[in-house]
């Protein structure tokens, strides 16, 4: 498909606004200008490019889609089954003998529901994990949607050499999907499978993802076990020889600090999922100071229960606010950067990380003309303070339109998604 | 006009869900009931009710509007110009020198943004402090939007005349609008004011509101004046003799706890504000076990600076699980209901605090069949963890439809408004 946006307003890699039009060919972004001079794509006198779509945007702002950086689509299946008990009750009462109920099969429904959300909030691409990694992919690639998989690896629910045979087949399987080593968390993954990671790791010059000090009691534990955090604890092992992240990152000290810039490290936060299971604030402040590239991920719907990337950027700026007591941290246009090009740096999407010829097109269409984001001061700041899913108008994702209006243009029909997802959940009480 | 709802699911009083109908005549709600023994309403055999519509609800929900029980409705005109910066410069190079700038017909216009912002979140009234309350009423009663505006006298802007003028004025003014007593805070009004004040409140029996120990700073200065903290200081000064409340109530002791549980006071939190300009988190568990009635507020657009009731209602249940380390206080239920009843009794809006017959018909619909209310396994606390702004189909307020599907039935277009505020904005440069 060939889709021009014309009359737009268009967010740069450098978070200014630009005005003019942007061109997609295929599933790449061919030009960004003015309309005039498109010698650089029509290189001939009477070069046309053959419209399938022209889309007046109306002074409205394109942007490049959100990256959700962190998250478990498939639980979906769990929303408002546990809410308000207790982190360990609900881990051990209701997310394992839940999720034990769970088949791959379901899981790719309800992947589903996750996938028709982030296209509600903008969100064109998620670094996803989970115990059914063939199913999660699958559910997106059918509904054309961008996935970076990251392998769980814990001492239950998988083996190194399931590990391997997923990181070969699914970094070869297709143009959306991509797939990363990474393991459940310290706690969850004993030294020994560590050390075949880190052979893994060696083996493909890949870097490696995990959860990584969510909750104060996690440090203390590892500390107890190996005298130093999981940070430190990976990085002895040589899990980070080749870079990689964590998620949540909330106890971390400075030595964690350290390491985590020298080697080049992301840190995903997860501000909503860390209020609701009372975990804490992630020191995003310092962790900036110390020039470490930053992501913002939902975390799973049963911790969440939203998958809003809007509620997200609000947060990382309000808490980090309130844990340094001072209003003038963490600039929208900071948290707008985690939320976009950041992401994408966290997830290896070099090629989708902002608005710019020759990326694939992924990005989506914010209404302005709508209360929330009046008057325009400064658009970078009513996106981040005051944006909302309500003000997205389409969404594309490898230059195809997944979202528009309200409509979904996935592989199945939303009603029937949810019938099945509730004759599942229904069966499971 | 009559409106019909059917085939509905209803938030009931005690934060139940029932299905049937839900029946307006005039500005009340006159039936709600299976639609089968409808005796209540025609009594007599062949009595019909002409209805001038019959909506087909389709097992979404209709619930009581929200009660944004503390806002500044007209500073949307700072909204996005004056964010990320430390607090006193926020309010004393950009708050105060800009509203000295603003015009009272100015603020008319920019409370249209506002409530228009209230009506695609399912928000029916708001409890309004402003230096122009006049304008603020008028633009709420134009547009047919409820209003409690409370007086915010203080030692610059107001006198204890004006204010009582305007206290019996407007509360025989027009059914959509009710005037309470209050003040700025401690720190900008005299005690010789707020003598003052304590004398109309004895006079008109009538409850008195301020903001109260938003910062820490505040408390201790006012420590350092008085010997006391402000809850203590008007609780003494016969302030709150006849009731009332206080918004933002962070900083708040035992005794001053105490004092809100024996007056029967309203506590109105507004954690987004909070957290944007680095006040802290109130103590609302400890508040909630004292029995004090609980609101949310979204405060002023120029410190939040979104007024939407499903970003607040995350915010205290996720920070009060921060603050108690703590995932299982503040439930679902409680939350929605501080939103709803709690709101609407701070604000003395007991007619029209649920729905049920003979209340006034300020309700809204909620679109359940999108992906972030899906799979239904609770839905209050899909409303509460992940409900959204995009979700709310239809907003009415005493028995008229001003919002539904994207469009406002109001006094004036959107791109009219959005225009004049934008060139005012310009103007002040």
């Amino acid at each position: 498909m060939n889709i021009r946006f014309y009359n737009a307003r268009i967010l740069t890699e450098t978070m200014d606004i630009t005005e003019g039009e942007l061109w997609v060919r295929g599933n790449t972004i061919c030009y960004i200008g003015d309309g005039e001079d498109v010698s650089s794509v029509c290189k001939e006198p009477g070069d046309v490019i053959l419209w399938d779509r022209e889309i007046d945007v109306k002074r409205n702002l394109l942007m490049p889609g959100f990256k959700n950086a962190h998250t478990h689509s498939a639980m979906t299946f769990l929303r408002s089954m546990a809410d308000d008990l207790p982190l360990q009750e609900w881990l051990n009462e209701q997310v394992f003998p839940n999720e034990a109920k769970l088949k791959g099969e379901e899981a790719y429904i309800f992947a589903k529901i996750a996938i028709m959300e982030y296209l509600t909030s903008g969100i064109t691409s998620a670094f996803d994990m989970y115990i059914y990694p063939k199913e999660v992919i699958q559910a997106c690639v059918d509904c054309g949607f961008r996935i970076v998989q990251v392998s769980g690896l814990n001492n239950f629910t998988s083996s190194l050499e399931e590990l391997e045979e997923q990181y070969v087949t699914y970094n070869d399987y297709h143009e959306l999907c991509s797939y990363k080593l990474g393991f459940h968390a310290e706690y969850t993954t004993d030294k020994k499978l560590l050390e075949g990671l880190a052979g893994l790791s060696e083996k493909y010059h890949a870097p490696v993802y995990t959860h990584n000090s969510e909750t104060k009691r996690e440090v203390e534990e590892c500390r107890q076990r190996y005298g130093k955090s999981p940070t430190q604890l990976f990085e002895e092992m040589g899990l980070y020889r080749y870079g990689g992240g964590g998620y949540h990152c909330i106890w971390f000290d400075d030595e964690d600090i350290d390491i985590f810039a020298k080697r080049n490290l992301s840190v995903v936060t997860n501000p909503a999922s860390n209020l609701k299971l009372a975990s804490g604030i992630a020191p995003l402040k310092k962790m900036q100071e110390a020039g470490i590239n930053l992501a913002i991920g939902t975390d799973g719907p049963a911790s969440n229960n939203c998958l809003d990337m809007f509620r997200e950027m609000f947060l990382v700026t309000g808490l980090a606010k309130l844990r340094e007591h001072d209003a003038a941290v963490m600039d929208a246009n900071d948290v707008l950067y985690m939320a976009t090009t950041g992401g994408a740096k966290a997830m290896g999407l070099s090629d989708c990380d902002c608005l710019a010829v020759g990326k694939k097109a992924d990005l989506f269409l914010m209404d302005l003309m709508q209360p929330n984001m009046q008057p325009e001061h400064n658009l970078t700041k009513n996106l981040v303070y005051s944006g909302s899913k309500q003000n997205v108008k389409l969404t594309m994702v490898n230059g195809k339109i997944l979202y528009e209006d309200g409509q979904f243009f996935i592989s199945e029909e939303p009603q029937e998604i949810y019938k099945k997802a509730n004759e599942i959940v229904s069966r499971m009480k």
